[in-house]
């Protein structure tokens, strides 16, 4: 009998099956995934790096529903924008994928090759180079905590008694069914507010 | 024979087993604790309300370690600042608990007691009541995205070839040691500046 045409494992069936357990139970292992396709652990290490090797696979995966076209966008801070916004978008759909992936070391070539324009991009706005990956690490920073933010219940505050937090509770009565985003925007506007004054030359700091 | 005088299980006991386990492994399940703790799992539920009251007796834990004075600084925003910095501090200690209690509804009276307070600053201070809890989640968001950050390895961005990104590998050259904390006092200076231009009564709104 030849080779059948499919194989049992691959890379994508890998990953696809790493990443539903990352969203089940919010981790993975070597000998889960294993399990999962019917196969022995040691026949996984033909594919992939061990375990490190299926991280990368994930952050691959997740970040490959970030649209990078958006770092053509002109000018630059309209740009950075739309990247937080489906920078966001991507991780929202994975949440529990997020401290793995944020505690990890970066490897993955197509993801190194996105933090290359990016850091193109702010380098052709004015940025200083040793101002550059301090930006970058902060929007991530606010993109993630926000995409974490979207994967929360639409109520998130329960109060058993108002009477004991009343400002709390007449707060939570002007909140809008569009919390998260609006302090994704929020967040976000402030940032590149002061990215611009930056580059402006301004001070830039807070008193 | 008398009950021992030191209970087998307590809450205090099945909180801090919930936290080493959510610590190592990225979530816990209640038959887990009771297994840790040596104890049938229908015990545990003659001292908490099922999972999402371990997942409040976490959010209590965690919780503990932020400096809730903080909030009597003046002015407001000093006061922010310095509630995001220990807020922060206290869950990069478990950074693998930002996913589970963001995802779950705050219930814990200790917490909702600082959001109250929280509330009482920004109302203070001048800010609408529809914007307090905008406010407050951006800044969450921020803080969380930032405790992540604090997890993550010294070295986060690993090239296998300095050609391929030449320019992400002359900015990473510029990375100081201090990487996380100059991320975080980056947004978190943007903002507090943008959130003191909203009580001022300028725009406030990027371009």
């Amino acid at each position: 009998m030849g080779r059948p045409r499919t194989p049992l494992i691959d890379r994508e069936r890998i990953t696809t099956t790493a990443l539903q357990l990352v969203d089940k139970q919010g981790e993975f292992s070597v000998p889960q995934i294993a399990r999962a396709l019917g196969v022995q652990t040691g026949s996984l290490y033909h594919h992939v790096d061990g375990r490190s090797g299926v991280v990368e696979l994930l952050r691959e995966r997740v970040c490959e529903a970030i649209d990078g076209g958006t770092l053509d966008l002109e000018p630059w801070d309209a740009a950075m924008a739309a990247w937080a916004r489906t920078y966001r978008s991507a991780f929202a759909a994975h949440p529990r994928v997020i401290p793995l992936l944020m505690t990890s070391p970066v490897r993955a070539p197509r993801v190194l090759a996105q933090y290359e324009r990016a850091v193109g991009v702010l380098l052709a706005a004015g940025f200083g180079n040793e101002d550059v990956m301090t930006v970058i690490v902060a929007l991530e920073n606010l993109v993630l905590g926000s995409a974490l933010d979207l994967a929360a219940p639409e109520t998130m505050w329960e109060l058993p008694d108002d009477t004991t937090t009343p400002r709390l509770a007449e707060a939570l009565t002007a909140v809008a069914t569009d919390r998260a985003d609006a302090a994704f925007e929020l967040a976000l506007g402030a940032f590149l507010a002061h990215c611009r004054s930056m580059v402006a030359g301004d001070d830039g700091q807070a008193p």
